[in-house]
């Protein structure tokens, strides 16, 4: 097989999520380079190369995106088959459109597979369809991770005009119920944050808008990512994790109702 | 195996992007009732089960979403596993939301399985990530169906900050890119117009948002659904499409540059 970087989405976490495609590129891989919360099961997949895992974990620092950017172009111009693994999907908050301008820049054979990204499926998982007829019929996602990235996307918007999701959304969940309360939202807006979405350990917060800033992870999920969720679609929730319930019980499934590993 | 009714995310038409979940559930299905615009080849995973396109066909009007909730539930009933399989994912603009209600007041049991959607993976196979630091940190997707779903999300953004996705946009693309013009985006934001992404037949229109109107598609695409992609994400296609196409002359893959198949 000839060189080539695949940059592939390894979904939430449950290896059940991932693509046909991923499965097939980290079974040919020679060399796999994951973030620090791509799961551990997804990692296995790929027992016939090397891996290495290049994200900040317990404390330590990653590995520089130039370094990750050198190392991938470093194996494919070996003649290696590599697999640049990321959380949810490549191409959506995840740096994906770096690494691939670097490798595109060198010269280097590269693809990108699409992944299951937790923008959806989280809340899908705990029974919230992000559109909705009559209640949302557009979602805009968006990263938590600094101020200067989510306050420009939301300032504009219609109160209620969408479903807000925000990634990464934890520590700014006080400051963008704020946001949108100053901009209109009803602070009796349906409102949800999301943990683990697909893993055993999987939890769900639902609440008020005004309430979101109070919302904290269970002892489990400390470390976890958490997504938050605004809009009347979260009211339907409830309906539908109860639904979600009755097939956990079904086929036996003992894991968390509100956002359940798939099976 | 007991009763289950899965809402299944079919992804974009390249049966490779199904999940793992996705693909043994076929493999277990008694009945699968499927969209029109789900790929034959995806269908065909299914060989064991009844079969049945309830989708708008060749002018035919669809299965009614009664009837479509009444097959479902009945199925289950007589202890049947049945796949609702629906394009992309069937929680963001599939009206899965509505299934999935119809089959909780039923007391069904059912499941969600996540898909790729198109709003995210349509864009990254033509080399558009649609998100790109420094360039946009949030992307709202929103239908092009009718007016009323796309006025109130779109009216309100701030010119140029968010990248902006319509899914089934054809028809409304003259009337989106007048309505972000008014409302202060420049004339020249990159905008492209995806038709059969994943698929050997996937073409690509690139150009300003000025000229997104005269829009059309190559006549192998003339029924295939545009989803519309506006930012400044879209000038990246160039480059990252040229790197795509060092990959598919790599891999030997014949397919289109602009959004190929996945091999």
């Amino acid at each position: 097989m000839k060189a080539l970087v695949s940059l592939v989405g390894a979904g939430l976490g449950d290896p059940d999520l991932l693509t046909l495609k991923a499965l097939r590129r980290l079974r040919e891989a020679d060399l796999v380079l994951f973030d620090a919360l791509v799961s551990p099961e997804v990692v296995a997949l790929a027992p016939g190369a090397r891996r290495f895992c290049v994200g900040k974990r317990a404390g330590r620092p990653g590995v520089a995106q130039e370094t990750i950017n050198r190392l991938l172009v470093r194996a494919a111009r070996r003649g290696q088959r590599v697999v640049r693994l990321k959380c949810g999907d490549p191409y959506l908050l995840g740096r994906g459109g770096e690494e691939a301008l670097a490798l595109a820049a060198a010269g280097v054979p590269f693809e990108t597979v699409p992944g299951v990204s937790a923008a959806l499926a989280a809340p899908a998982l705990a029974g919230i369809p992000v559109t909705h007829r009559g209640l949302s019929s557009a979602v805009l996602v968006v990263s938590g991770h600094a101020e200067a990235a989510w306050r420009g996307p939301l300032e504009g918007l219609r109160p209620g005009s969408v479903t807000v999701v925000v990634l990464m959304g934890l520590a700014a969940r006080a400051a963008v119920a704020s946001l949108l309360m100053e901009r209109g939202w009803p602070g009796d807006t349906p409102s949800a944050v999301l943990w683990a979405a697909s893993t055993p350990r999987a939890a769900l917060w639902n609440g008020a808008l005004a309430a979101l800033g109070s919302a904290s992870p269970p002892a489990s999920c400390r470390d976890a990512p958490g997504t938050l969720v605004v809009g009347k679609v979260v009211s339907l929730g409830h309906a539908l994790a109860w639904g979600a319930g009755a097939e956990a019980q079904a086929s036996g499934d003992e894991a968390d109702i509100a956002g359940r590993r798939t099976t």
